[in-house]
């Protein structure tokens, strides 16, 4: 049935079949979608990996590897392992201001402890400020130099 | 020259040209790497993707799309997503803890400020368990549900 295609085999110019693997995360009203994914994995790549994954999952497999293809058409070079490093650098940061807050903590959790041995400074205490870090990192032509594979310590 | 044959070269059963793609990036003593990419992307794939990225970048294009072949064949529903999904999550409850911690030194300050008019409680104030969150995610067999595409919002 030509009129009821969906993207995928409207783009690879076949019949659509009834149990088509692509049909139901590909639809025909979405044709960039495919696209994206038949550009970085290649269409019968996509078609695997699908078949490899249990029917209720494929969704979810469907959205993860359009969102890495549109990351990698993106960022040719680093793709979603751009966004990776993003995110490390960023938890990095706040690690260190969070360390610097517990720190400040500390001493004047000492100076109400002997208000008598030390100046009562109130700027010493952090401010809203310390919550600067947590802005979502614009799209960046130049993304950090990939550690590798030290930024990532789980990965074997 | 069939004894200098890169792994790309080797597992496609081809001569290995001087001038190959793959040969600085996919050596002959690390087969699993480029089977790696292979499996996920397919080796013409990959060999295209290199060819568009300028010389002095294919290093970390192959690092970074070995790293997400890596991910894919671990965790073949969410791939780099699963990863990126974690980290969001992580954020999102340092970025709760840090507003609690931001709420508490504010209740203290006005403490300091009129120690006559509220009890001093040494036990509002956190302590070193905030950085509890920071721990790098083990890795699981399961995944957190991915919001699409909420969960990363500068995603177009």
């Amino acid at each position: 049935m030509i009129s009821g295609r969906c993207a995928a085999c409207k783009n690879q110019r076949r019949r659509c079949p009834s149990d088509c693997i692509f049909s139901p995360y590909f639809p025909a009203n979405d044709p960039q979608r495919f696209a994206s994914v038949h550009k970085i994995y290649g269409g019968s790549n996509v078609g695997k990996m699908l078949q490899q994954i249990p029917p209720y999952l494929r969704e979810q497999t469907a959205n993860s590897l359009y969102f890495e293809a549109q990351c990698r058409i993106q960022d040719p070079v680093y793709g979603c392992v751009g966004i990776i490093s993003k995110l490390y650098e960023q938890i990095h940061n706040t690690e260190i201001e969070l360390a610097q807050i517990q720190t400040q903590i500390t001493c004047h959790k000492l100076q109400l402890l002997h208000p008598n041995n030390a100046e009562t400074n109130f700027n010493l205490l952090p401010t809203a400020e310390a919550q600067s870090n947590f802005q979502i990192p614009p799209e960046s032509n130049n993304p950090p130099q990939f550690q590798w594979p030290n930024q990532v310590p789980w990965f074997n």
